[in-house]
Parts: C-alpha cells; structure tokens; sequence
C-alpha cells in the first residue's frame, strides 16, 4: 500500500500541515508550540479557539520540569501518553488513581477516586507539575487542596473532558487559579491526549523543531 | 466547592445529557450505545456522523471478547484506557509498541514502531480485537498483513487520529475491510479516548446501564 512510513517525514508533514492551516499568531511565542503539538494531539485546528493559559505558564512549566518537578497525572493514560525521554532531570511521573487506599480514602471522601488521589499526592504539590486530562473531580479537589492550604504546585495543566464538571472546573481554574499558573481547554473538549501532549511540548524544552 | 462527587452520579447524568442531545435514531440499536461511549469519551455530540462500521461489527466484537479473545492495541495509551474489570473471559491485552525487538524491527522494515508492533503480533490476529487508536501506521500494516495472508482478527477498531495518514488508512479500511468487521471514525478526529471507549462498550456486553 501507499502510505509515508518514515516516523520523521510523518512527523514533518504532520506539523508543517498544522502550521499551515492554523492562525497562532493571536498567541504568544511561546505558548504557539504548545498549541501546535494540542492540535496535533488531537486532530482539531479549532481546538486552539478554546485554549486559555496564565501569561507565565509555559516559563513556569518549563523551569519546573528542568528543576526536577514531579508530574502529577489524575489517570494511567496521561501517564501514558507522557514522552519519558524528554524528561532529562529525574522527574517522577506520579499517579494514584489505581492504588488500593486511593480506593478507600474515596468511599470515606465520599468522592471519585481520581480526587482521592490528589489528596494522596498533596505532600508533593510543592514546585510540582498536574496535569489532569480525564477527571473534572480532580481538578476540583486540586483548588480545594489549594484553598484548604496545600502547596502550590508551578502549573496546573486543566484538560479534563465530558459532560458533568468539565466545563465548569476549567471555568473555575480560569476565573480563579489561586495565584498558580495554568493551561487549559475550555468546554467539553479536552482529554489525555492533549493534556499529555502539553507536558510533552514542555518538556521537549520548545527548543527547535517539534 | 460545589461539585458532583458520586461516581455513579457522574455517571447517570452524563449519559442522561448525551442521550438528550444527541440523535443517534440512524443507527442500528446494537451500535446506540457504542456511539454513547464514544461521545462520552470525547465530549463531541457530532462524533457520530463520522462513525463507520460494518452491520455486523458490534456483534462480531461481542462473540470474541466473550470467546477470550486477544485484545490488540496500537499503543500504551489505548492499553490504559480499556476497563480491565469488563474482560471476564480470560482477554490477554497485548501491545507491543516499547518492545526492544519493535524498534529493531521498525528500523529494518523502514516503518514507525507502531507497524511493526502489529507484524511481532500477527500470529495472534485469529479471532482477535484490534484496537487503533493513534497510529495511522499500524492500520496500514494490519491491512498489509492481512493482505499477505496473515489470519483474519473478528474486528477491527480503526481510529487514529491527526494529520498524516489517519484520514486514508481509515478510508483504506472503511472501502474494503477485507472481510473482516470494523468501527471507525471518519476524518482526522480518533484517538486513543475513542477507541478504547468503543471496546469497553462492547466488553461491558451492552446489556442494561451503560
């Protein structure tokens, strides 16, 4: 079959195509990456339509990475969809979600298991990196860790997807995001995948190609 | 913060909200809850008018998950998002994708690893569940094996997503699927959200709630 199957030439063409059909230049430089690498994620120019960010998050996201920052996931598959080998300065990439006293603490919270499990990691919120890519409960819990006095982590990463909190949690980090820089999409649409493609375009330092 | 905590709640009341906006009457009654998962998964009513299958595909997917199957993924991602606790029959979920003998691979047939996960893997593909979720690449290969005489999987699940390849090979798969069932989804939209829904929909049997 015809198809392109050199992983740097699909690479290439991938983001030379998004460069071209997107207008990024409302953004600033920095944050245009981290949207090209968004919308590649996920197939979808207009998602950069919904992107809403703290004017020091990508600064923030960056120093915290090359400072060693743990990364904080709310589920396996932003775990996964994280690019290991960009991470260069011993990062741990944390997520509870499946632990078993993640699974009790939540019947006692009387919440979901993906808030219960930002309360496991509160003691690693310092200079830290979240990102939540599934769970609108996470992101919740997270500002009411926040308000409650834990640590403020560098920067939240808000891409939480569906139909019941998602609007409104981003909505509350944008309006309010307790002094922590953030990224975000605003609306329904969100997921693991563009939430770890951010911390990917992060991590890989911004730095020359994609 | 006043959020909606209970799971099950959660739950309730983003299908009641997917079910309320979308119009999924088109389709027959065996794919409705599959389109739910996969709206659900992505946060997008309009999902279902790009969603291609064969007629008998939700019942071919049904019979092998229940026959115990193999369940392949393309990648990690796709891996993590299928719901463990569905699969009652003793379902191996394979992914060969970080494999060391995928890279070796890959480099000697001149293909992305993805590919070449799926060529370490065709003596599973009798029967099997393949499931795509990102590489454009590894829905070519599979239809290439397939072609070269490689068994026949009970159905195939084709949506990876973004710029390069993705809206052919599924085009490739939804114009000849070589016999073999499908569900797709049309265009650059996929991704590993959407194809690991569309196997837990069916893992879960369909039978009563979502």
């Amino acid at each position: 079959m015809d198809y392109i199957r050199d992983p740097a030439e699909i690479y290439r063409q991938s983001f030379a195509t998004v460069e071209r059909e997107s207008d990024l230049t409302s953004l600033p430089k920095d944050m245009r990456k981290v949207a090209l690498r968004l919308i590649h994620s996920c197939g979808m120019i207009d998602i950069v339509d919904d992107v809403a960010f703290s004017s020091d998050a990508v600064k923030a996201g960056i120093a915290a990475i090359e400072a060693g920052a743990p990364i904080i996931c709310d589920v396996e598959m932003v775990r996964h969809g994280i690019i290991e080998r960009h991470l260069k300065h011993g990062n741990e990439v944390l997520c509870r979600i499946a632990d078993e006293a993640t699974r009790s603490l939540a019947s006692e919270m009387k919440n979901t298991r993906s808030a219960a499990a930002m309360d496991l990691l509160k003691d690693k919120f310092s200079g830290a990196v979240i990102v939540i890519g599934n769970a609108p409960t996470a992101l919740f819990r997270l500002l009411e860790l926040i308000d409650a006095g834990a640590a403020k982590p560098a920067l939240i990463i808000g891409m939480p997807v569906g139909f019941v909190g998602a609007v409104e949690s981003k909505q509350a980090l944008i309006e309010n995001s307790r002094g922590v820089p953030y990224i975000a999409v605003r609306g329904r649409r969100g997921g693991s995948a563009m939430a770890s493609a951010t911390l990917n375009a992060l991590a890989a330092g911004l730095k020359g190609g994609l």
